[in-house]
């Protein structure tokens, strides 16, 4: 069955935009045939881990550890909920998948995309996304959307305006090297996009329901 | 400077014999040139780790994920830790590295020894230990050193003797494989088996601080 994933940095409107597509896919298919998730967390046990990966007082951590939690996260996922879900018949929305582990460790964090492209293996079992919708803001956009007091910030949001254009030029190159990629522009009004999102996941439902 | 790691299952008297190890080292080269440390742990967010791998609550957690969150903790603690520390002229004693996942993802766990060592090597970069003491028991005898109740098990322990069975097999299989890893009989008492680990790291000490 379908396996959609939102992608984007942060500020560009995956949340929204994640749950507009679930809405409108329980209004097609029924609710007992959809089911939404996110990363890091979507388990009891990812949600632990995304605590420890958002916490800011982890500000130690290193770009690798970083890579293997948001992998061990991704692990539990793929394996307690995204693969049983598909087998189930139901179409799964993610709020993030292995593609942020692309930009935001691979490419922007340095470890490299070639460690992620192993790592990922191992993680997803080889459960892929069908589309992967990567939600483009420009970076004034993107950043003016995190909230207003800096203290409320997660450890992620505080990497800074350099590394947020590291993040935006990673997606950017890996939607040329994902087929399956689709480049949203996202600085569109949040209905707008919402129903390009829809009318790119007609198809893939046609084949999947036969309707 | 000296990386020396002590291994086996749970039970065999590991943390004993690491801190006997280090006491002694620190007698012979001086505190300031000795590290005693462990995994998973051995740094904040490692600890923050720890307690989510040994939590009974996690126990709907897959050998992969597992697997990722060790790899997590070791990650951290090579770069935080254990390289800095042997930058700086340090021995350091580990009560678990590497071998543990080979060991209980690995081979018990179901994970695949391949996978341990692609994923190693990203944690490790590199970092080898020098001298790897598999400290050996009887299952008898190390589920015997188990709490005595069984509610205060964590939730490796809980996994049940055929497992142990496994880890077991699975140490005396990786001290074929590896050469720097020595297989020692630890159903001998504490300070017998202290002597003869000290006894096998004198050449290391000799070749490292020409004493």
């Amino acid at each position: 069955m379908p396996f959609i994933v939102i992608e984007g940095m942060d500020g560009a409107g995956k949340t929204t935009q994640a749950r507009l597509l679930y809405e409108a896919l329980c209004q097609e298919l029924g609710e007992e045939h959809c089911y939404l998730t996110r990363e890091p967390g979507g388990t009891p046990i990812g949600q632990k881990i995304r605590n420890l990966l958002l916490d800011p007082e982890n500000e130690e951590m290193f770009p690798e550890t970083e890579l293997f939690l948001y992998m061990a996260s991704r692990c539990q996922l793929v394996r307690e909920v995204i693969q049983p879900k598909l087998a189930e018949g139901c179409t799964v929305v993610s709020d993030r998948f292995l593609l942020s582990s692309y930009v935001y460790q691979g490419i922007a964090g340095g470890v490299g995309v070639e460690q992620v492209k192993v790592l990922g293996d191992i993680a997803t079992k080889g459960v892929y996304p069908d589309v992967i919708f990567v939600l483009d803001v420009s970076l004034e956009e993107g950043l003016s959307r995190f909230p207003k007091q800096a203290e409320l910030w997660d450890r992620m949001e505080r990497k800074g305006v350099e590394f947020y254009g590291r993040i935006r030029q990673g997606y950017l190159q890996a939607v040329k090297e994902y087929p399956r990629a689709v480049l949203i522009d996202a600085n569109r009004p949040i209905e707008v996009i919402h129903q390009e999102l829809w009318e790119r996941i007609q198809p893939i439902l046609a084949k999947a329901y036969g309707i």
